[in-house]
């Protein structure tokens, strides 16, 4: 009764419900697991789960994987495979957690996913040469703290869409990933959507949205 | 020399570059429009137009059209035409501005658009006696000012990308748009990208890229 | 001394005062009860109260029921009984704790109390198939973090008030609940007062205020 | 197109949409109250409608009200009448123009109002030489800009619900109203709800709906 | 070198310098100590010297007294006596470290203080049965949390200066004392200085300054 | 009906009440002024009075003074004398609005006023150069825009009370005043009380009661 | 008297006080002005001067330049020449105004100034084509709104100190320059000296100085 | 893969990349500063580093040196010497750490560094005894918390670059180093650039690029 499990979002929206563990007990987590499992959910899937909670859980819920650098736990795979792929770039090494939870929600959604870390602004070169991983990308998530500025020159140079994600790695006056969300919000260059602070997972969601799309005006 | 105008934006990114009016003086627009249209430039589109500047513009540019909801001028027009089209929704009367501006925007770039206004959640019958929009729609843009909830309703009834754009519509603590952009961004729905406050600009830019990517993947 | 006790309280306002623990030593928290229950105070309440505080509290208070979830201490129960019913929604499961903090306290105080949780906007399907709940609503209570566009719906469709709750529920641009607190406040919906992030108490106070009135009036 | 005028507002919640004028063009508003005139809607009631627009409405639109202090343009008047009394407060005299926006809208939906103006906290003896207008309340609107403690000291002092309005009257850092608002959600007296900075029309709402249910609860 | 100590302080604006422990290791403060103690200051003191650290000390520097409500530590004590006394009134009890933190300071540099506890305007009664103490008060400390409105009531009713103190207790949108700095910066009662969120030793020193100032305009 | 005229206040706080022009009609200010004369008030006053006002009003009301630097306008004066003065200091040219806002209050409640402009810590010599004022000083005003560093070296130097007042004066991050409002909040010197942004009055109300505390004592 | 001329500051810092246009009447303007001149200050110079307060001023004080775009007026000239450049960079043309602040101040002020407009990150190919610039350059002074990314990129390549000055051009959620300037501080880049939002005189002023003491460390 | 070490940045800027512990597990720290031995880099350096990391790191990593104050771990030195020196100011004790960072920085880059500690404004007479320091400065750091206010005096005194740099020591309006930061941002005094909070590492390399440059502009 705690939750009321939207079991209709996959067919609704093309994805399960995935649960957001932050705010929740073990022992509700591991209820909605169960729930889902009965009701026969492909991918069973929580984002944010603390290590240490992850081992609890799968004392009791087997087959649970875990992805440490991500926080997500997750038990099956969606099988669907779709064509084009979501390139995933960061502008620090700091940032590789929310990219790993992008990445990470991306794959177990079916998604082809490429990676490439550490190519920030302050050495401009670090992206120049990957200039061909750009230059083929379908999607493109873009994740950086600080100031942020990567998104503005990856969509100044993309030929498609970037979606910018601001992590709360810094200090001082980044206020929590405060900055970096404004820098990607005032892009001078446009094609850009931005997410919330961290939320690598919503990055994930919207990109596969758009392969789905992609997928479907094709056929 | 006051302007670098970046001619090879549309071979890279698909679309022009597009002349900011906020900040300029009449005389700057009228010689980078003419600048434009010397490099052969099928679409010359300025945003954020006053009344008043684009009467004396149109003194000197000939051909100069006028949208006035919409804030734009536009010479010429993208002749390529794609699959898909891109349905934008307003939760109030008083959002049609800005969702005029990306209406035009994505129709001077050759994108088909649907329109539905007015259909905010403090009347929510007025959003599911219209969801056969929603349910066949390929890219939505949800244009909300005041608590800007749209996105999130429209988003959980979504098969497909959803883009959220704050307006300054409002009063008191909506901080002009400030509430709605953090209402968008902190959606517990999923699938939705935002882009700055009253930018139907950039919300029409980024659906122009998925559409493109969409069309590219699709070929 | 460190305290002056308001014994007037219930005879002014209807409600005796509520202990609030945060900021409060055990001792000064135990010395506090110990004055009411000398004054002959039918109901001492306290909230805000950590499980190992509430343990401390004990040895020495005796008959203390403690509720976990909603963090609330409590010696006796007002008679007094209300025609009238509090129903209170949550928009997630992480929002519990602060709608159980209003339901207790509702019902230490003499009302009855209907229970929805985790009907938030993202799947709207689940608060439409509880329409019934609302329509035979009287005074709602409507708990929400993250967007918190939940009390805007329910408004909405409400014949009746309704009291918005922000939750500190979230991360990122949620900034410990000023997202939904903004939300609430800017809602396009009418009918609605709003109280502090995590106040459930003061909620179910106002709740209670309103049904005292209704009958009073009555009779 | 530009208008879904929610015509069942009336039937579903027991006030009728009412037309917020900022942002609307003269012409939308006329175009809307026609409609609304033609659906038979017993009052079309328009808010925050600065002089020189009601005066170019009032030129089409006949029979058409102005109340100056307010900013309400209106046609007719709600004719069911209601058991108990609105009684609306201010700190000061700048508050007037919100305190009216309250009364007015009261009146118009059928409820009776009772003004005491200027009873600020800086001189008590203000309020408690009118101690008899708060014992006999039935729902108290305290409207207050600057510090905005009215409302604590006022919902100490009341048996019954309490909504306060927080007024951008003041300057430095009243922050438009933020200072107000922070006070009224923070305070540590209960039964109070808190409506957004200026929003006299939405506390007279809840005040309505709050006395809509105690007549219901007593039939 | 770590430190210069200001010697001639007392000479210059008649109170020693007082060491501030936040930030400082526990062997920087023994050394400050012992350098003032070497140079003759006849009051050493020190402020948010948290117990454990006070602890550290003792074991070092002789007679160290340790106030723990207001965390202070002291050598030694002002000899000075002086005309008039300063009143400290506190809105709740949970304000009562602020508001020791103040009365200590006053009480080691000379002054007379009398004490007022948990008379916020919640219940304005207990204020204003307490009548006397504010009219016969020289210079009052007003200390409060949450909305932080006593300091407007006890302006608008003294016959002398107030200094408020606005405490970090509170939740949600108090926002760490801001609510109430707010709400004492914008008071309409006159007459009322503000000091940083939980300085009662910045008020206490004000108000030093105050009594000093009088008993030498007296001679 | 719209005003309770604080007629009290004199006797209670040794002040009378003084009109706050923003927000209120001409009609409403004369009214008052009216009232207060009828009333016998020695001292009618009232701040924030533009001169176009001004000049409406002195066609009603006789033996209006107007200081356009302060925005005060005035009829007679206080009689009673107190020994000591108060010493007004401003760190720019563009400061001087308020503090004469301050030193006109201050003169027609019958203090002494000595003036300093000017001497802003980016130059420290000039205050220096002027430290027999300080030294001198019974009440200090210390008014100051942009970074607002004054009055922690006024007070650092002083022997008495320093009074804050942060103007607005300045661009950008001084954001309205903000600025120099924490740099006088967070002073690392002692003594200081601070009052609203721009609020020369509040100051010189503060000043007064202090001097006037002075003089009671001593008597 | 309402001005005290800081005559010695150019033999203190090496640049004559420069007078602030804003918040000073054109009769202050103008004495400061002249006493300058009897002065024989070689450069009398002032900022942020409306062009019709210009014309004004130039009725009474001879051989007055104004430099409108940078909204400077000055007489004189500072005759030291220095080795080295100040190299001035746009990121977008809405900044020129800024930039030409820093520009002719510099001038002014003897040092040479080169000018590169125009060459935000949206387009990096316009910065990579100048790379010259940046090798060549001694001072960089980048000047950006919006996102505020181009000082980090400039930094990342540029083998120097490099001055970054956020401006207020953009909407929404910039803020009025907060958004760049919180991008320009958290630069992961390093060798970056931010001034306020908008500051083109401040920056220069920074440059003038760096300038100035390599030329002095030189002989 | 995690990390693309910038090798060129000695060649390009003049300092080689630094690594910030922040963020990064202690096997990535370790694998960066592996690879950046293997590349011959002469300096190694890694800031906000932790004790406890420090000790793990130096299991693996021979010849790391620790600075606990300054929590820099070190590799090598750079060998260049440069003319010219680093004045470094503190306002107080607690800004050591900061301070500290800036100066071990400077020192491992090769540059002459003098200390001036405790210095802040509210004993204005510490600094002026050491003006020989200032008179003597090449660049300045001036590292401040609380009100910020030591960079305003210090560059109106100062005949060179100042770099100010704001810390978060304070507590309240202190806003963990905001209100330093704004000082800094509004001072009235010119040539002074500002880093982020607690950023002694960015002041360090911005006064290392300036004494570069005139070591440079020298030859
Ligand atoms: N959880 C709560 N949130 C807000 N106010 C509360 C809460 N619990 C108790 N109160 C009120 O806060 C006041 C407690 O103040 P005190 O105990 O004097 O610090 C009481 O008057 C209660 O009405
Ligand atoms: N002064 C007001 N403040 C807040 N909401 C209002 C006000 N006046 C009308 N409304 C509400 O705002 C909505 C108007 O939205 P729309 O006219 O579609 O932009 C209506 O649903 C009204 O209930
Ligand atoms: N609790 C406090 N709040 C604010 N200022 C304080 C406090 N305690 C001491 N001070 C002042 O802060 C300064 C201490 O600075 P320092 O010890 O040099 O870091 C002294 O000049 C005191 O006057
Ligand atoms: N545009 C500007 N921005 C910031 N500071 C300025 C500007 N123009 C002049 N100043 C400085 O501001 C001070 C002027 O203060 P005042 O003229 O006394 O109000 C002078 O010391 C200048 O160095
Ligand atoms: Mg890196
Ligand atoms: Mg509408
Ligand atoms: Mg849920
Ligand atoms: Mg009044
Ligand atoms: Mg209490
Ligand atoms: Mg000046
Ligand atoms: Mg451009
Ligand atoms: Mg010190």
């Amino acid at each position: 009764d705690f939750a009321k499990i939207d079991h209709q979002r996959q067919w609704r929206t093309g994805f399960p419900e995935v649960i957001w563990s932050q705010g929740k007990t073990p022992s509700q987590i591991i209820k909605i697991m169960n729930a889902m499992r009965s009701h026969g959910s492909p991918l069973i899937m929580t984002t944010r789960l603390e290590p240490e909670i992850a081992d609890l859980i799968a004392l009791e819920v087997p087959n649970l994987r875990y992805y440490p650098m991500a926080k997500i736990g997750a038990i099956g795979q969606l099988e669907q495979k779709y064509q084009g792929k979501i390139s995933i770039l960061t502008a620090g090494t700091a940032d590789l957690s929310v990219a790993q939870e992008a990445a990470i929600t991306a794959e177990l959604c079916g998604f082809e996913v490429e990676r490439l870390w550490d190519v920030g602004v302050a050495g401009i070169h670090r992206l120049l040469s990957n200039r061909h991983i750009i230059d083929n990308a379908d999607v493109l998530i873009v994740v950086a703290g600080m100031e942020g500025a990567l998104p503005s020159v990856v969509a100044g140079m993309a030929n498609g869409p970037v979606i910018a994600v601001p992590t709360s790695i810094g200090y001082g006056t980044s206020f929590g990933g405060v900055a970096p969300l404004l820098t990607m919000l005032n892009s001078c260059a446009t094609g850009i959507g931005v997410v919330n602070i961290d939320n690598g997972f919503g990055a994930a969601m919207l990109a596969g949205q758009i392969l789905r799309l992609a997928n479907r005006l094709k056929s």
